[in-house]
């Protein structure tokens, strides 16, 4: 399958965006008059400069509002037409998209529209163009593609067709299905578009709120499949206008918007039972370890000790450290010479670890490197998102990474019995949409519904991705794009938070003060016994509940931007007590401001 | 008039809140439930804060969703009440908020929500607390404050009336004239918000998109005219929930908070006839002068030459320079050690300009000063937004500040004759909203629709602020927060574009260049003539066309962050050459990086 994206997609001029666009990987490109115009390069130089990058240009939008009108408009219609075609002459475009008018059209007849059409065909045939019309969503007399169809059907000329966009078809509600009733030499072009569920007027929706296939709402597998079973054999193009992606590096962005394509035309192919060059996904059955990366985690080891992990080995060739708790495995990697402390990589339990790594880079993702000596295990990997890097192992008993680690002490009675419950990592805003895409493409993980959560700061949004079972779960946040970036966080699960934190304090762990007026709602709103609502109080404790059951929690205070959190979760409590998420960062950031 | 505003309208803590709202002058707070349980500060603590900084508060917002419940519910509510009362009783808040339930309720009967409500006045009497019942735009059964007052009535308890937001009122499209029917003494609050006209879900617009009065699109001014009318003599409060407010400096934004406030207010008193302490608008009759500020303006001198501004002379006792070109007064001022170019201030002629400036401080604008010297001409004036000082000027034939500029030249036949015909402000975006409260509220001018532009960096947000005559217009410019500042730029109108461009061009002014697609592109949408079109291309110009008439303009390359416009308007053509700001966004980037 061909792919193309619409210039309107990227930042920057028309000759960076030919550039990144080429550079990612794409076959083709949609050529905007809106970038040809400002662009001190001719036509002439655009045609050269795409040929020698081996981009075909597969779409030209040069003007819009034709049919549906009076004889004087048509006319200058007509002479508008003829003047961009000569534009499109020297580009060497031969096909043109034409929407449908929302703005001259005052006749609201399929057979004018159609008669107009033809001679717009007619006209365009002069210079070998074909014309692809389509229903735009606020189009005034024609916005479902069905009338579309329609009118192309009556004009009958050979060198007019439909092209569909998912974004007009799929916001308007309109049943794809019937995409498959149209001739397949009519359908000249498919252009693609994500976009979150919103209840807003369509136009500002898609103007400003489009995304990459599988980082919004829109079912486009099953859109796509409809296209291709009807015999589309043209690009999978991008039409994605959004507000982010118009200031965010030009060349991130392409790369990015290639990888939505792969993902895409991949799920279509599963879905339909069509062979794909791409491995089938890999769901992870749990999370193998979580790595922090720093030059001194000193205070981090010494938090770990204190809520009941035990020292699990040093790594025989690596100045690594393993801490164990239960199932939990978090590993400190000592760096010389490295800012702050992050979340350096995240390991995953799947049924094939080498098909899973191969699948990321045929999406594309870059392959992650570890030096490993003779003997050593070697998890295969890529980089993910913000610098994280993803690896993935199909252990056995017999055969682990853990076999590396040596001098680790034995678990007592005292020690912590846990298992990571999710893991939470910041996003600065350019990079948010693109690691959704990254976690349903490479790690096979579904989003949960987005929230948004007032801090002192500004909101914060929250996103979930997560396996069905909730065994993988990470936890992606936003801050608004003045805010410096929040701190990433572990929470490990445990039975019994109560007692973790009890020992926590008596080896003197720090904990997050939590003010009294947190308890005093609490008790308003849940009308807690008073012996639980004393002891959480004392401790420090967080509480919320859902319709399932309820939730305890605790934090560390943050150290180099990374903190830990325990909880437990009750009779099948399934959130992340986000009703908290405001006390916490208030705290946090009292804390912060009265220690540092 | 009392002030107050609800503390969820500001970024920070709780603490940091109350002291910015003293600080900007309110007499009052609305303090919400989420500000306070995330503080470390004990209720008794907050109240003595309150007492010691001068401050009331007016008004808690503890819970939600209480009435139109099966009884099992109403146990339970009636418990979170009677708990949060307690809170309240700590506090020392005698008004309770209560806005319509929008989740739990099950009983679309008014009579069931007014006997509810009773028993909830009945406990609420225990702590002598008032509840003040609001209909949310959203509210399950009630949503429209007529009902709110029909059930407050049937209740008939003397601690409980009607909460009115004029959100809430006015989204719905609701008639605010039935709000004079409701009596004076059930009036227990007022909250006060602005908005843009959206289309998009309701709640989503309330809570992202509300703005202080006097920045977005709603009769604000009639909405407080009726409350006062009817005879509600409680505070005006501000209830503005905002992504932007939300992480913006806490003080700065208090201070344009209250400002909002003294603006409205003073608009009911204009528009009732009723007295007010401040004086009347002063609205400008034309642009006196406008001033450039910089270490070194040579190049913008040599450019003002060579467009045909005449020198007008040296002022006698300050390092400032006068160039003319009919009506239009640029200033030069060189001050050593300043940053960049700059626009330093805004030179307005109205009927009195003492008065304009006792307006402007009594609304909240601090007061310029600059230093003059004995027999000079002392301007009154205040800081505008963006370091910009405004001075007013009601200038007499005997009597102008121009008699201080001594030295000048005698205008020619070869002088440019022409009118500042609008300057163009860049903001970043925490002060856009706040700059169109203080052109309204201060300058005496309207605004136009808002609009948005594709620029190479983003979208880019354009708001015209303008006199109805047109004689004076401001164009705000935004760019995404992430893109830096836009270049200001003062536009001169004159009657012959394309004299006034061959002379620069001959006298060596370097041009924008303008590419030759651009050309193409005129060509196809207007059909110009092949000799204008030869013409515009020779010369670098650009061509709009509206309904009236049409447009030629044309550009300097910006210095230091400031260019020139040279416009001419044609059989009354009213905009600013919108459709051509993407190609000179394009030209200018271009431009820049070839040059720097």
């Amino acid at each position: 399958m061909r792919t193309s994206i619409a210039t309107v997609c990227l930042s920057g001029g028309l000759v960076e965006k030919l550039h990144a666009i080429a550079e990612a990987g794409f076959d083709g490109v949609e050529i905007m008059d809106s970038d040809l115009v400002p662009a001190a390069e001719s036509p002439e130089e655009i045609r050269a400069l795409c040929a020698r990058l081996g981009l075909t240009i597969d779409l030209f939008q040069p003007f819009r509002d034709f049919e549906g009108v009076d004889e004087v408009t048509l006319a200058d219609n007509l002479r508008r037409a003829r003047a961009k075609f000569e534009i499109m002459d020297r580009l060497g475009a031969k096909m043109i998209l034409l929407c449908s008018n929302v703005a001259t059209a005052t006749i609201a007849d399929h057979e004018v529209a159609a008669e107009q059409l033809g001679q717009l065909a007619d006209l365009a045939s002069e210079y070998g163009i074909s014309i692809a019309y389509e229903a735009l969503a606020w189009g005034r007399y024609v916005s479902d593609y069905r009338d579309a169809w329609k009118i192309v059907q009556l004009a009958d000329r050979p060198n007019l067709g439909v092209c569909l966009d998912s974004f007009h078809v799929l916001s308007r509600g309109h049943d794809p299905r019937e995409i498959e009733a149209i001739d397949a030499e009519k359908l000249f072009f498919l252009q693609l578009a994500d976009a979150p569920h919103m209840q807003m007027d369509i136009l500002s929706w898609s103007r400003h709120h489009r995304l990459f296939p599988g980082e919004g709402d829109f079912d486009l597998i099953s859109f796509v499949s409809h296209m291709i079973r009807a015999g589309y054999r043209g690009p999978l193009s991008l039409e994605v206008f959004n507000d982010t992606f118009r200031q965010t590096d030009v060349r991130r962005t392409a790369k990015h918007a290639l990888r939505s394509l792969r993902w895409l035309y991949d799920r279509a192919c599963a879905a339909n039972s069509w062979e794909s060059k791409i491995d089938a996904p890999q769901p992870p059955r749990a999370i193998d370890f979580v790595e922090l990366t720093g030059e001194d985690l000193g205070e981090i080891e010494q938090a770990l000790h204190q809520l009941g992990f035990v020292f699990g080995g040093r790594h025989r060739s690596k100045p690594v450290r393993l801490w164990q708790a239960g199932e939990a495995n978090v590993i400190l990697n000592e760096q010389p010479r490295t800012q702050g402390t992050r979340l350096g990589s995240l390991g995953l339990l799947v049924d094939d670890a080498e098909a899973a790594k191969r699948r990321a880079v045929a999406i594309g993702a870059p392959a992650a490197f570890r030096r490993t000596y003779e003997g050593e295990y070697d998890l295969p990997g890529v980089l993910a998102t913000e610098g994280i890097e993803v690896f993935w192992n199909a252990r056995t008993a017999e055969e682990s990474w853990r076999d590396e680690f040596e001098g680790g002490s034995t678990p007592g009675t005292e020690s912590m019995r846990g298992v990571i419950d999710h893991i939470n990592i910041a996003y600065p805003w350019q990079e948010f949409d693109e690691a959704v895409l990254f976690h349903t493409s490479t790690l096979a993980l579904g989003a949960e519904p987005a929230s948004e959560l007032p801090g002192p700061r500004g909101l914060v949004r929250s996103q979930v991705m997560r396996t069905d079972d909730g065994v993988v779960r990470i936890a992606m946040n936003l801050a608004p794009p003045t805010a410096p970036l929040l701190p990433r966080h572990i929470a490990v699960r445990v039975d019994d938070a109560i007692s973790v934190a009890r020992r926590a304090k008596e080896r003197g762990l720090p904990f997050l003060p939590i003010p009294d007026n947190y308890y005093d709602d609490l008790e308003a709103r849940f009308g807690l016994d008073a012996e639980l609502l004393a002891e959480l109080q004392e401790l420090d404790l967080f509480y919320d509940r859902d319709e399932q059951g309820s939730f305890l929690h605790f934090y560390t205070p943050v150290v180099d931007q990374v903190f830990l959190e325990v909880v437990q979760r009750i009779d099948g409590y399934d959130g992340y007590g986000a009703a908290n998420a405001p006390v916490r960062l208030t705290a946090q950031r009292t804390f912060e401001s009265e220690t540092a």
